[in-house]
């Protein structure tokens, strides 16, 4: 039903056909999951849907509840269907943020057509969730703020920061969250103020724990971030650092209201660190929304003047590094309503959690 | 060492500039394993390789161990960095199977270059693997292993088809197996002859099982396909589709040796099932290469003229499909050496195994 609407929506907000290649894209219009599919959307509703033998059978049911959405099940070589279906469109436009180089040059080649580049179509409507996108994204929150819950018991049993990693991917899993493509960064000490890649060695011990996790519901992603002090006597800059990150966090939720640009919540955020002298050892943007894709639109980043809309779900995510000492990030989830932010994630934001 | 002698190699083998963007590649050549990196290699040898600020400190040794390559860390937009760097550069060209639409267009904009399509030109020389990387593949397919012999045990806490996929990732893990970006396939009953992309409500039961997955160490995959059947009476059909499978599974093992055609190989197992009468039911290639890549070049696909040659890694993985009834399949990696073939995966082919 939603599909039908959104495949709708598209239609209605394009003038030449666009080919949608782009597998979130693909998912939030179509319902479907698979790994292979091209979506041709036609101005004023309709299209063509290609997967290949593999998922045609899922495929069926999901094109059938569209309106004029034809389904070909590919069998031979990807081309040999594609490119009939392409071929006469004048003006065609491609996602060319995702589409290859290759991919460019044999449709010139098949068809005989010269493309245009086209940007954030899906995208833009991707931006404000519905009711049920919403409620995924709740429940993936949900599964992250119980593997949090869980910490003290998942750290008898994780000797090295990717173990605790995987604890925490388990954890979530046991709650309902799929795993996400992206690992959880666990980072223990002055680690923490630079980004490894290789965790695996790492033991744990005490100090400034820093982790950044999430997971999948029905294809809607989760990310949070807390920071930890593990074990007695916390060191003093590091909870100093810890009040500003902490502060800084809440201006950031408390400056979200649907019309107020994604840029001022950032220099929000960012005021309150400055403030404490940190700004300079603040070295990310302040938070992207979250949905099909663990990164996507719209960006909580400096001078960025897209407004806030009732049903964008948003990150607030400021950080503070200090080489040689140690990390800290909060991150929350927050979904803009007409009534104020609503924070998704539910977990403590205390340095030392009881 | 290696990676200093792979640029030189690299070197030797190009006539103009190219920018490798693939990660893979990438790996391959300088043994970084970050998510954002660009290195232009130049005739003759050396180059210039680009990272963010998250990741200079890691690719400052990695850099300086290969000849003449310098190490530029982008703090600001990328094209601020990679700009200056490619301007200038006669003949630029790019990995047109993997680099975006935007990223040509970018270029064309920011430095006037009218870059080449490139393909293939580092897989073909990551085709023939060193000893270091068949320790690290045989090292993941024997974690693969390990969580197959594990399989009785296994099946005891997994009620359905994902938590069995689950737990088999756990087991690798357990074994010092990385999880790998793709889930294990685990396909109970009639299932097996469809693939489908939601496992987690099926339930397991008695029947065909089919199992497809693999695992990462030090970067490189292994990949393992066994097919048992669950409880006591098998059916008559299945049994004997699997003594057609695995006997042109061994068909194809046994055609292994260097020199031999990729397309042989597939011809060999093709022979067997064809006698069974069950060709067309064999609904995929016979294999492919697998290393930095769960799925590279060598191709082992009918009528692929490419020769194996010694340190070729490729999967061998016939499989047969009864719509309605279940599938079979059964694959193993398996080293090309000038003795003939080496099969790394160690695990029972049995249907049934004790």
């Amino acid at each position: 039903m939603q599909h039908a609407a959104r495949m709708r929506a598209l239609g209605g907000s394009i003038e030449a056909p666009l080919l949608v290649t782009q597998l979130p894209n693909i998912r939030y219009l179509t319902g479907f999951a698979g790994s292979s599919a091209y979506l041709l959307a036609l101005p004023g509703g309709g299209g063509v849907f290609l997967t290949d033998g593999r998922y045609g059978e899922s495929a069926e049911p999901l094109i059938a509840a569209l309106d004029d959405v034809e389904l070909i099940v590919t069998t031979g070589p990807l081309w040999d269907s594609l490119g009939p279906v392409l071929s006469g469109r004048d003006g065609l436009r491609l996602e060319s943020a995702g589409v290859t180089w290759d991919f460019v040059r044999t449709l010139a080649d098949k068809t005989g057509i010269d493309p245009a580049p086209s940007t954030g179509v899906v995208e833009a409507l991707r931006r404000v969730k519905d009711d049920g996108e919403v409620a995924a994204l709740t429940a993936a929150a949900h599964a992250g703020d119980l593997a949090f819950s869980a910490l003290p018991g998942l750290l008898e049993g994780a000797p090295t920061e990717a173990d605790l990693g995987w604890a925490l991917t388990s954890e979530m899993r046991r709650h309902g969250g799929d795993p996400a493509d992206w690992d959880p960064i666990v980072a223990i000490g002055p680690g923490a103020s630079i980004p490894h890649y290789h965790s695996a060695d790492v033991p744990m011990g005490r100090g400034m724990l820093l982790l950044d996790y999430g997971c999948i519901v029905d294809g809607y992603h989760s990310d949070m971030s807390r920071t930890v002090w593990l074990g007695p006597d916390p060191d003093e800059e590091l909870s100093r650092v810890y009040r500003a990150v902490a502060e800084s966090q809440q201006a950031g939720i408390d400056a979200i209201a649907p019309g107020v640009a994604c840029g001022a919540v950032d220099e929000a955020v960012r005021e309150v660190l400055r403030g404490y002298g940190y700004e300079d050892r603040f070295l990310h943007s302040t938070g992207h929304g979250v949905g099909l894709e663990i990164h996507e639109e719209p960006w909580v980043r400096r001078g960025n003047d897209d407004l806030l809309q009732v049903g964008n779900v948003v990150t607030v995510e400021p950080g503070v590094y200090l080489s040689g000492v140690g990390g800290v990030r909060i991150e929350d989830m927050v979904l803009v309503t007409a009534d104020g932010p609503v924070v998704l994630t539910e977990s403590s934001r205390e340095m030392m959690p009881a």
